[in-house]
């Protein structure tokens, strides 16, 4: 079927790939003109405004917005409520915080124009594997858009998960317990890095993945990371996070759930980023202050 | 090869129906008859006593011991200490602690008797899907056996991990990773069934399991368990634990390794199993003391 895609970093691209390899017809934008280009080749047709893109579609319109979370999907989303039409649909398939989600959609309602939210996993090996995509809003929306869904998942990796914000509401779960699992693994290599004996940690991780308890798609990544550098010297410990983490820590405190290992593992990132940590100064200071314990000094 | 197998509960009985079926020659003893005679359909030779067990083996005899940990354990690799002869070989496939492996190896070596640990993965799905097994001991042994870990694991599944109790030491490690990672899904799965969406549970953990980050076979068993119980409705919130999770902070914490997630893991499920809490109650007393906040009477 017939598409718009706007936004063509590494997630936009690899689905608009994905999709053009499936015979779907993808009219592509970004704000580069580059990225829309380097996708002609594979039979997209690049847009040199967002308003050419919506020129260039048939109505009612489909357009998937694949943009950072935050500000960029606000200015999209703002901009395309101007200038699509009654019955169009606007998806956005990036990690927008459920909330601002609820409220675009019920903006875009009141103009008439469908919107659907769907949590995007997989990353750089979805073009691939396909993306397990976790979809909220109007069900009978969601079944016009169905075609779309099927050809970037794998089998059975799309589904309706309820009304407007659940898609992304479940993808912010997902990835906290993502943040959880690697955190377990990584504090269960660190401690083999550190034990008494000379462990072979690719190894490790290479035999875990046949028939072993904790066997997963992250383990495996773990064991590329350990296949081509075992002692991880190339890397700084330095951890991003983009917001899903932190956000289902708040919806464990809004819904006064325990979520400790969540937590930790979000704290954990923070710690990673630290170049001091003006707690531990204070420890040391209070330790020095009872006990007469020495302060490292700076 | 020929093989006697000591211990014949879940693990025990399916390692060796697994072994069987392989075309090894088993000869199979437990305190109680029963198990050993249930495995003489699928070819098992059973021993009433394990006196008897070592004189039916040839010599040098190799002798899995798969009984519970601690003390069963003690007590078996003692009592066939006494009984075997040099060259001999004993392999505790449990989940024995590595500080006591490593002495219990070195007891036997005492006697020229050989000693291999052997951590496995896998549990009750082993049968079918084959142990993943971490194996630990002098290398030559290790190749002597390997027929027979060979048949027990999946392709590639089973490895040597270094001398005694490298085995026990790194399936320590992977059963605190198991902790983290079952902590990370039981508090998002907690959150989902917190909100104010009505999810459907099953089909979230069946969904993720295609294409996305977080997909892994304990998730698969989440799946299965959501599946017949999507509230959960029919199990008690009590988690047991079976000593590698608190092993793997001793030993985090022997090597200053700040495994926050495997710890708050470990203490979830000492939680679990507080009637109430001691400290729960002093919480509310002191916010009653300062802030007059009303404590909840009993």
């Amino acid at each position: 079927m017939q598409l718009g895609m706007i936004g063509l970093g590494r997630m936009g691209a690899n689905m608009s790939l994905r999709l053009l390899r499936k015979d779907h017809e993808l009219f592509v934008y970004d704000r580069d003109m580059a990225p829309a280009k380097a996708l002609e080749p594979a039979g997209a047709k690049a847009a040199a405004t967002m308003e050419e893109l919506v020129e260039a579609l048939d109505r009612p319109r489909n357009i998937w917005v694949m943009v950072p979370s935050g500000p960029p999907v606000a200015a999209v989303v703002a901009a395309l409520g101007e200038i699509l039409d009654e019955g169009d649909c606007v998806i956005d398939g990036g990690n927008s915080n459920y909330h601002e989600t609820v409220a675009r959609g019920e903006m875009l309602a009141a103009r008439g124009i469908h919107f659907l939210d769907c949590g995007t996993s997989g990353g750089i090996w979805g073009l691939e594997n396909g993306y397990c995509l976790m979809v909220g809003g109007e069900k009978d929306v969601f079944a016009r858009v169905e075609p779309i869904f099927e050809s970037l998942a794998p089998p059975a990796g799309y589904g309706h998960m309820g009304p407007s914000g659940t898609g992304h509401y479940v993808k912010m779960i997902h990835n906290g317990i993502e943040y959880g699992m690697m955190q377990a693994y990584a504090e269960g290599f660190e401690i083999l890095d550190a034990s008494e004996y000379e462990l072979d940690l690719h190894e490790v991780a290479a035999l875990w993945q046949h028939g072993s308890v904790v066997r997963s798609w992250l383990l495996e990544l773990a064991e590329i990371a350990l296949a081509d550098d075992p002692k991880l010297a190339s890397i700084r410990d330095y951890v991003g996070d983009s917001g899903e983490g932190r956000w289902t820590v708040q919806e464990a405190i809004d819904r006064d759930v325990p979520a400790m290992v969540l937590t930790q593992a979000l704290y954990a990132r923070f710690r990673s980023r630290q170049q001091e940590s003006f707690g531990a100064k204070l420890l040391a200071a209070l330790r020095e202050g009872f006990g007469g314990h020495r302060v490292e000094p700076k």
